[in-house]
């Protein structure tokens, strides 16, 4: 064991509790914060409470909010009648960067993936097909990460929802913007083939 | 600017502040907060205000500790007469893992780095000094790191202590242990011929 003080030896193991955060990573981190002057600190500790104490579910879509319902879903700018299904709040903040999605979202929080053991009642899809069954839904819009368990979620919630008579669709796979052919993988190409259109 | 909640914002905010972490990975570690219980996200908080407001530096060796003398300092069971000088008090650290070193530290806090315009006067260099003028001291080891900055700091510290009369050394420069010749750089492979020992 190494020889630090109990209050360092703490604080590097609260570091180190962290995803992605290592031995050698929290003990370089603790040191930043002690090197740090104590109002910088006190910041950084009440931001951790603070963010965990305001911060809730959406009643409607599940986002990380500091409002109930979220702006997205109180805003009356939006096409409520859209719903982009995302796997996480951070999906829901990539899609909004586009700055071309007008509809409302819905976030799963997490994937259908039985290794893991989370099984379709463990992800918010029952509040998803009440929200479609309650009100006047156009369109809900997959837009899960196009991998395993995000394909089988997809896949899970599009059997629920067609025969309830909503248009479902999956966002489009294919190589990125600024790829390179040589160096896609297969699967990617062969979707993009698959999901060709004329020109 | 992205579309967060005003504390997930902040939070993520005072991620980014330290040092390695970038907007991906604060926002990572902030929505990891966020799904922790409300407990050890407090606890995670305590451990930052603990240990920034109970760790000082031992006014001895300058290494952070939470008792003044620090541990190393205090004890009877280390020969006080041999000084080891490092940068940091993580060298500290590591060279307490060896288990082999029984004399006490000298936390420099820093090295000499004219480019960043660290002199000598803004590390614990005085304080050395004063140390090996009012105590018996027999050998003061010089571990700061073998780059420019830390052979720098060694000799302009080894200048200083020689005409004092304390015998002074440098910690040995050659291949790790395990190392391979052929991926060893000139210098590395130099230092370790010019520090050749019979066998």
């Amino acid at each position: 064991m190494d020889n630090y003080a109990l209050p360092v030896q703490r604080l590097i193991e609260e570091f180190e509790k962290l995803p992605g955060i290592g031995r050698k990573t929290a003990q370089r981190l603790a040191f930043h914060v002690l090197n740090l002057p104590e109002e910088k600190v006190r910041n950084f500790a009440n931001a951790l409470v603070e963010a965990k104490a305001k911060i809730i579910s959406c009643s409607i879509c599940g986002n990380l909010t500091d409002t109930d319902p979220c702006r997205i879903c109180s805003s009356t700018k939006r096409d409520h009648g859209i719903i982009c299904v995302v796997q996480s709040p951070r999906d829901v903040v990539a899609m909004e960067r586009v700055r071309e999605y007008k509809g409302v979202y819905h976030v799963l929080n997490g994937l259908i993936s039985p290794l893991d053991g989370t099984g379709p009642d463990d992800i918010n899809i029952k509040s998803l097909i009440k929200r479609v069954a309650h009100n006047k839904v156009n369109e809900v819009i997959l837009a899960t990460n196009p991998n395993v368990e995000g394909e089988a979620t997809a896949i899970y919630i599009s059997k629920i929802l067609k025969p309830m008579g909503v248009k479902t669709t999956r966002i489009a796979q294919g190589i990125s913007v600024g790829g390179d052919l040589e160096y896609a993988d297969e699967i990617t190409l062969y979707k993009s083939l698959e999901g060709r259109r004329e020109i």
